[in-house]
């Protein structure tokens, strides 16, 4: 008998990606759906894409709709989420889209998001290099799930194998996104128009503000070990074991896709084959998170609509640092795939059911 | 009465835009245009925009029928431009667009070139900071002059403020560039076709071997002055007085324009106010360089067709890095805007004369 | 002495193109600025590529603010435009990019806008073939001036020579138009957006109920003369001298631009000959609407930037339709160009002031 | 035991996404990839986003290598897939996704292709009324099939319902579609450079000249059934049973798809009620090609990477036309998918087996 599901959000652009990669589970029944502004319309009204799920009408987002599935997807804007997670306490699965429940540290929540703090839950990104492991052991049997940001997540499986294995210093990251618009939601903003990004490329949240950073510093605090400091949740905020990132954003005419250009310092010391080791055994095995051979580097058209995350490893000796590019579909890797893959892990099914490793391109 | 022009390599991009800034110009008559394999066809038969050049029918580019011109423009291959300096010695003004005569090390072209080495001519981008002044005193009465690359003096001006202040180190420089295709020419090749390119972004030249980073270099070499070493021409061609670059470029999907995120590890000591001064200093009174207001950062479409190169200068105290955003039009600003204007002052007319300040937007 | 101007919607596209084409005018003064809910911010906020206009703050648009002015150029919503006219009973000439004075048929206006009819200004369709010559004889000296709708004029400038030589059957048009989003102005509307946008093609207003439905009929029943009926002004509004259209509008993902396909039946018994003959002579002299030579077709970006509508003619005699293909920059020809060149018309300047035939591509 | 496949062209556009199809199929093994100068590299160095597919190898195209498999597909340029035929005659099923066994008239093909003609094999587009049915019967079982064109598939279907129903008049239709680059191929042409594309709607094979239009005539022709004359194959290759097509093809910025709008004039009498009726009685019960309730129309975006045809209905009285706005993905529908679901068909396959209905959006 399939799992019953509910998204909430649905009307919105990471609803619409959980309800397409979900619509392709075999154990999954998509029961409920719902939004805010536009509960009583047809799901197709605002995701005329999904033919599948042309029965579905969006209902209110209530903790009283929500409940009673076995599983339930929150995909609202931040700060929202952890207003249902009392009233959700029964249910068995609860996986969180938006960012409420990410961080571990409420200085860092204070510092780029304000408002309530809600409890850390298990991080998403199952290949991500651990103390000890990989996040996926975390994600196994687990209850509470925080799918990760999707510009965070692409940064942090970039850099997280060579800071596990010390061969970069994490003190001087330099991170610059070309990213698809799609990842800051369906908002009426005007800076989302579509004359706006036409044509254009146009960067924001320059110089340290992005909400992204805290999480990509926390990710790679995990992944340096405990042999960097007490642990990733100890940091103030805007500082985590030493780990500082310079990130900036760079909207581009795609409506989907993250091409992150990721440099670290390379250790003293240190020779390119120790480097590109480091990247080629954090992913051994990895179906969804692949290492290109030395000299390629992967396109964000190759990831389009897959689960994937393809990396590309340059070693730059001139400049001395490790560069680390890397392609991802936002809404898919960077948001409902994760989710998707998350959620196969906790509930012990084939980690990749309903992912696919291919991208839709040309 | 007017200047007489020749423009070779009319049929591609560069020379077509030089064409279209050209025709504007009051000064000039467009006498000669002329191309490769397309010599015989009309002009508008490759750059069918050039509405006012319907007249103009394309010659075989040769040495005997770009003399005899007031003014000749190369738009070559590199490589390609250098064949001809000699056979045009007694042209007064001669403008390469190409990189032949760019590097004023051997040991750089070598590196990133090859083949025959040409003399440096008169670099092209008149505000850039150099030691006691502004290039724009050498372009004065220039016979012989090199347009930059687009890349190259994008960053360049993004920096060379700083670097020239001492304010910013520029042994850890790091610039991801997001990119139009037009900078990479007319050229036939599967990773230029448009559904290779369209809702992508695709890297290369990654980990340090792009042409541009020894221009860059040498630029910024320049700016730093005598106090960081002998002079710009005496590096490695891989290191010039301790100046180290991470450049990354990614093909995005917008004909042109560049988006250049350069950031580099401010000087210890120096303060918030010392740092854009440092900008608003090397700038004021700039038409062409705009250094924007704190908070702001510029769009490619808001340079399009212009000659104007727009700066957003932030400061990441917690990534110890000052980030600088700078918007081009590669192929106004950053190549045939840059060698009119170079033109102008060479000539003594007034500077931004068929030079547009503004950006066609949305 | 310059012209003072004022222009009224300027944080709109409409209000900035005017703006971007006025500021390059050797006899006009830009004086006034003005805007709704943006008044109080300076210029630049809204409009960033307008850098030569960095100094101006947008005012209120009130009649009061407007008066006062030599020219005052309306770029409002429709609706707005009507209520200011009786304001601005002194200025010498106001011309309104907006359509509240485009339509002579109060019932076409009924039916297709609705509110209160305005009565009709002179038309600034310069080229557009009339009853015994072209529009530009009604615009000297005009005091009032409705600038066109942008989709409107490009089909009719495509079809009127053939309706005015009686080679094609006006009683059967059919034409689909590829559209850039800025058309449809600044609005925020969640179909507006990049990531609707990108990578898509979506067609709107289907089946017959595009505003500019009506603006066609008028004018081509202008251009098919009395023997066609009696007049212009007496349709129903949906029907006008037996002239039909068919009109699909389709947003493309380029942010400016119009590329109409209009196709009419042969008229029985005319030549290639003839037909051909009929576009070339309607358009011989004229600077901004030009017919290629048989066998080329226009792309929208040849005419990026610019005030050029580019037709391509064919025939094709097994479907026994003429089928023109015409490119235009929605902003420029179709809107702010179009105002600017009548404009230049009506105050005796000379008509190109300002203006540029040449495209900024690629 | 699956079945054992062979692709050829498998380093083009169209043989890659039939891997990416095929790839998730369970009845089948790709066993062998061909292509012509790219043979020995690689499948993954020319499909970068088939990770699934990494272990392959292009090997030549040549009839011994296709030969021995259960399905061959073939997915070169036109004029090339006759060749094969003779020696793949022991191969159970072949299906061309090329143009040379479309066409059943040899004065079409010679009208529009030339070169030696082929004899026509079962037209792979299921959901096609036909007279006394679907095209679907005749595919059954088949053992040689010929995938449709993209753009001629798009259009039929649009207008076939409408044709079969005698409530529109085939003898005018207009068809204006805007289409993605992908389906020209991965040609090296300067028109296809993304420069070139990226920004603007560029219109080709105007006037008549589209090697799809007789494709679509002889479609109609079989839809129109017997009584509008004596088959579809008797027709001069520009005349078919009264059929004419005015098409025009705009490629915009957009990798893949087609938004085809096509019209044709209303047969006198038929109420809005019957003409609605012939569309949704014609694909009642269809996965793959829907019919969106009255007032909505379908977007690109909505079908990117399925194999769903969308249909917006339209009927506009004062043009006396029934338009339908048609969005299809040119490489899967269009293409790719088309043969698949022709395969599953053949094969006794459930029909949607790896095939999806939900696009990729935004």
């Amino acid at each position: 008998m399939p799992y019953s599901v509910a998204v909430s959000g649905a009307s919105g652009y990471a609803g619409g990606e959980l309800l397409r990669v979900l619509a392709g589970h075999p154990d999954i029944e998509i029961r409920t759906v719902t939004a805010h502004s536009n509960a009583g319309d047809p799901l197709v009204a605002h995701q005329p894409h999904l033919r599948s799920l042309a029965h579905l009408t969006l209902q209110p987002t209530t903790p009283e709709i929500l409940a009673g599935h076995d599983i339930v997807f929150l995909a609202l804007p931040h700060g929202q989420s952890g207003q249902y997670t009392d009233a959700l306490g029964d249910v068995p699965l609860v996986i969180d889209a938006g960012a409420d429940h990410r961080l571990t540290s409420p200085d860092a929540w204070d510092a780029f998001y304000g408002g309530a703090f809600h409890e850390p839950w298990t991080y998403g990104v199952p290949e991500l290099p651990v103390a000890g492991g990989k996040q996926r052991d975390a994600l196994v049997g687990a209850s509470r799930i925080a799918a990760p940001g999707c510009n965070a997540s692409t940064v942090s499986l970039s850099l997280a194998p060579g800071v596990a294995a010390g061969v970069i210093d994490p003190g001087d990251i330099v991170t610059v996104l070309a990213v698809g618009p799609s990842g800051a939601g369906k908002s009426l903003k005007t800076h989302l128009l579509g004359s706006e990004l036409l044509g254009s490329a146009n960067p924001y949240a320059v110089g340290g503000t992005h909400r992204h950073i805290p999480e990509i510093k926390q990710a790679l605090a995990g992944a340096s070990g405990p042999s960097t400091g007490s642990g990733p949740s100890t940091g103030s905020g805007t500082e985590l074991n030493g780990i500082h990132v310079s990130f900036t954003p760079v909207i581009v005419p795609m409506a989907r896709g993250i091409l992150a250009t990721s440099t670290a310092p390379i250790v003293p010391g240190v020779t390119d084959e120790q480097i590109r080791q480091a990247w080629e055994d954090a992913y051994a095995g990895e179906t969804f998170v692949q290492v290109l051979p030395a000299g390629q580097v992967p396109r964000t058209a190759d990831v389009l609509g897959a689960n994937t995350a393809l990396l590309g490893l340059a070693i730059d000796r001139d400049a001395n640092r490790v560069v680390v590019v890397a392609a991802v579909d936002n809404l898919v890797k960077g948001t409902a795939g994760a989710a998707v893959q998350s959620m196969n892990i906790a509930l012990g099914l084939p980690e990749d059911r309903a992912l696919t490793v291919n991208g839709v391109a040309p």
